[in-house]
Parts: C-alpha cells; structure tokens; sequence
C-alpha cells in the first residue's frame, strides 16, 4: 500500500510519520511506499521496508498538486495548512493555500481518475473554528458552520468540496475536525491558543508558564497522539455508514484551566503547579471567549474515535511521548 | 443610487427589473441607474429615470467580474447562476460558474475597495439545496448544511465565502434561501420539481397537466412576487442583527401536493382540478423524497422577511401577475 502525507514537515505529520513508520501497516496491510511532502522538504525516517520519498512542494503551486499524487498512492492524508492567524493576517495566501491548494489536490485526483480509474481513501484535517459563537452548551453534529475566521471558513468549504467530491466518487473522502491539540510539543509559541499547552508543558520541564486567562476558562482537548489516532483509524475506516456526511467532529476532553492545573497538581505536584503565573490579558481572554467549550461528538465516538477522558491522561501521554516517561 | 442585477435575464431577475422600475426606488432611495448583467443581454425595460444599462457578461470569464461593477454600484443582486440539473450534468461548467464565478464578483469587489474605499450591499441568492436529507421534521436556522447536489455544494460555498468578505468588510453581504418558486410562469420544464408549478399553472390556463408523484409529498414553497419581495427586503435591511450569520432561509409554506390541489379547487374550480392526470413516476419520487418538506424560518420572519400563507393565496397572486386578473 502507498501512503502519501501532505503536511508531513508539521507537528501532527512527523508523528504520524512515525507512527506509520512503528506501525509497518495502515488497516492491516503492508506499507510499501510512504511519501512525505510539505513546502520545506519532511525528514525521511529509517524506514524498515517501505520505500521513502520526501518532497519539497507548494500545493497551491501550478502542477504541484498533480505531481503530488504521480504515484497514485492509496491513502492520502492531507494536513496541509496555512494556520488560523496567519490566514487572519494574510487573505490572499490562506486562501491561496487552504481554498486552493486543496482544491487543486480534489480536482488532481479527479482528473487522474478520468485518465485511469482510481479512488484513492483521503483523510483530511478540518478544524473546530468551522463552529462561530453563539454556542449551544454542547455543540452537536448537526449544528451549523458559521465560522469567524479566514481559516475556519477555508476548513468549512475544502469539507463541501471533500463531501461532494466523494459523492460524485472521485476519491473516499473523510474530514474530520481537531480538538485544540494539547499538549503540543516544542517551545511556546504566540498563538492565542498557545497557554492551553504552555501552563502544563514548560512546569512539567521545571519552568515556568504564563497563563493570561482565567481558570473558569473551557476548552476542548486532544492530545498529539490521540490526533494521530483519528488519522489512522479515519484512514481505514469503512466510510458507508458516513453517507453523504463526509466530515466528523472528533471526540476530545473538554475542561477548564483549572482542571488543567488540578490534573497537573496531581501528576507532577505543587511544584509544578506553582510555576504558572497568573498575567491577565484581556485581548486573549477576548479571543478565548468565542472559541467552542464543549461537543457531543457522539457520531465519531460510535465510528469508533477515541480521545482521552481526563487530564492526568494527556499529562502522562506526554510524559511518555515527549519526556522519555520521566518528568524534570 | 446605483443598483446592478447580476442574472437579470432570468425569471426572477426580470422580475426583480420590473419592480425596481415601477418603484422608482430602494430603500427609500431614489434609483439613478440600473445596470442589468446576464450572459445573454438582458432585455431593457422603459424607465421612467433611472439610467438603464444592459451587458452580456460570463461572471466567470476573465476580467468579466471586474467589468461588472466597474460603475461601483451601491446595491449588487447576485442571482446568475447554473441550475441544480445542470450543474449534476455538468461538473466543470457548475463550479466555474457557481463558485468561480462568484467569487471572482467578490475578488472584483475586494481590490474595488482596496483601489477606493467601497463597501456595496450585496444581496446574493442561494437555496433550500444546501440542506441534504436526513432531515428533522422542520429544518430550524442552525441546522447544517450537507447538499446532496453539487449546485447545493456550490451555493454553500458562497455563503461561507459572503459571509467572510462581509466580516472583513469588503462588502456588506446578505445570503437568502429561497423557497421552491411557484407558479413558475413560462411553459412546463423538465426540472424535476417542474410539477409543483405544473400542476397549478397549467389547470389555470386550461390545459392538462402531469403528477409524477402522491399526493402526501410536502414541500416549501413561495411565489415569484414573494421571492422579489425578499429581494428588496434584503437590500434595504440593516445587517447588524446579522453579525456573521449572513445568510438567511427565507420563510415559505409547507404544504402537500393535495393542498395545493385542493386550494386550486377552491380558487378555480372542479373543472381545473380535474385537469390533473395522475401518472406515478419512481424516479421524480425518488428525488424529491430528499428535498427538504418544512423550515421554521423564524429568523428570517423576525427580521420582516414575509411569505404567502396559503395557497389560495400563492395561486391569486399567479392569476394577479400572470393571468391578468382573469381565469381562462
């Protein structure tokens, strides 16, 4: 079986790199060729059997999509994105990326199929900012996309376009719809979201951590190797019971901060706990205000996805995935 | 004011051209000039003041958009679009109209205003096509969006893409669903809800008409004059109450293929009804079982937006702006 990662240089892309590299299998058959594109060239991981290839390519570039999918691989996962802010910050390049680069992928994989059948599984990463406040105490999987940002409306159509591409049945798509990931891994960054990982990360490695919202704060959660499960279990997936409903909110872990530094308090003590200080910043907290709280993602729980149901969990996953399983 | 119809050349468009005309006025404005866009040119009517122009113009061609409004008109009516069979039948010609197209008419606007500061309404028209069956007994204001056509797949792309210009401030959009218009006036079609207006039209004017489907099939209806109504109500409402929810489900009437029998029994007698040949057709039924039966379209109703509430009354007004006043 091919696999091809677009996306594959991001956080979610190496370690589903490696988890298809661990796994030697997708759905139970043999990976034989995994290739590995993003705009800067993806690491090429010591592969036992699969045949590796990495490339360097812009999606939205002429030709690119066309020659991404040259190989005619069996699963492609598409995480390719420019982020929220950036899309906020930029029009025309996140819509140049997110609209039409993925579309480019769609319609690369619709005219390989006129030239010679094929219908390759796609997994694609949507995102939870498909969903504009007002909300209901608990979003379901029915409520409806009216998102407020760039990026959220890109997320809302490519999932039209996915949807109506699989309709038509030029590929078998999935969409399915990321929980803030936390604990993500690396150094802080300024993403108004990026508190959520740093008040657990950085005490967990002995330093401290800004928190500039309030603990009364809720959010939705998936941990990195949960996200990677959803990839992997979408990409094997029988996709009859989605009918005509392409895109799946994916379970996740909804809490406040202050279950955040409960759960950090009792996985690695008041220590820890105490190296968060408080710094209100009322432009973030405005931010957080109208992002989702909480969803009943009950369709993809029955299909099957699984998240973590606690904090102390997705503390100790990366404990295990980030720290070598030993804290500071 | 200058107010511009992109689709004029349509039922609705000419419609829409006739009342604008008659009024003499928009939203309390006078209307100065009237610019009318189809892609064949549309026929121009005798004004009393307003300057009228008339263009055949493809919206999806290059540069066409951009020509559009090059007169930076106040008000701009989206309606051109591929139909729902067409745009099945047609994959390529749908989307490059549909959704290229109109987004092209938004890009034309966007760098408009980055040249010159300019913000026009936009009243664009989309339909009950972006629901897709399974569906509550009534479909509510929140419920989402899964089209089961390509042509509803399009439509929902532009409302996403109208409601993230609007939020930008590149234009101040409005969406309206609308209802499926009956009495469609002209000759029978082979739309597969050409009956709905058929089975009325055809009657009225004493010839025999054809019922593919039972009696029991609901559906959502609103009369051409109600739709053009809709059409200046959006043009002069104000947005603010929108927020980024710019798109709105128009109100209609829910009613059975035996009511809309029964009110022609009423309104012109035994004789028309019985000019109803019953011929069942498994396919025109099958399709139409995924078309949406009800809305509670409180929204819309909250905001002033007004439907016919009987067909009795859907059937006066076809006798009123079709027949002349007068029965056959």
């Amino acid at each position: 079986m091919h696999v091809l990662i677009i996306g594959a240089a991001g956080m979610i892309g190496r370690k589903l790199t490696q988890r298809l590299v661990a796994d030697g299998t997708l759905g139970g058959r043999e990976i034989t060729a995994l290739s590995l594109v993003d705009v800067v060239a993806p690491e090429a991981p010591a592969a036992r059997r699969a045949r590796v290839t990495t490339t360097a390519l812009d999606l939205a570039a002429e030709g690119a999509a066309v020659r991404s999918i040259a190989g005619r691989p069996d699963v492609i996962f598409h995480l390719a994105a420019i982020v929220s802010g950036e899309a906020e910050a930029d029009f025309e390049k996140g819509y140049r990326i997110n609209l039409d680069g993925t579309r480019a992928l769609f319609e690369a994989i619709r005219h390989e199929g006129a030239r010679q059948p094929y219908a390759p599984r796609v997994v694609f990463t949507s995102s939870i900012a498909v969903f504009g406040a007002p909300f209901p105490e608990a979003i379901g999987d029915e409520f409806f996309t009216t998102p407020l940002t760039s990026y959220g409306t890109q997320k809302a159509i490519d999932e039209l376009l996915l949807a109506d591409y699989s309709r038509r049945g030029f590929f078998d798509g999935i969409g399915i719809r990321l929980p803030t990931i936390c604990i993500r891994p690396g150094a802080p960054n300024k993403a108004a979201s990026g508190f959520f990982s740093n008040i657990l990360r950085e005490p967990l490695a002995g330093r401290e951590a800004v928190l500039p919202v309030g603990e009364e704060v809720r959010h939705w959660h998936a941990s990195p190797r949960a996200a990677v499960g959803f990839l992997v279990h979408a990409a094997a997936l029988d996709t009859s019971p989605l009918g005509a409903r392409r895109t799946l909110t994916m379970p996740g872990l909804s809490a406040t901060v202050g279950e955040q530094i409960a759960a950090l308090r009792r996985v690695a003590g008041e220590r820890a706990a105490a190296l968060i200080r408080r710094a209100p910043d009322p432009v973030i907290a405005g931010i957080v205000a109208g992002w989702p709280r909480n969803f009943d993602a009950r369709r993809a729980a029955a299909l099957g996805f699984r998240a973590e149901s606690s904090f102390d969990e997705i503390i100790r996953v990366h404990i295990e995935d980030e720290l070598g399983g030993r804290l500071a």
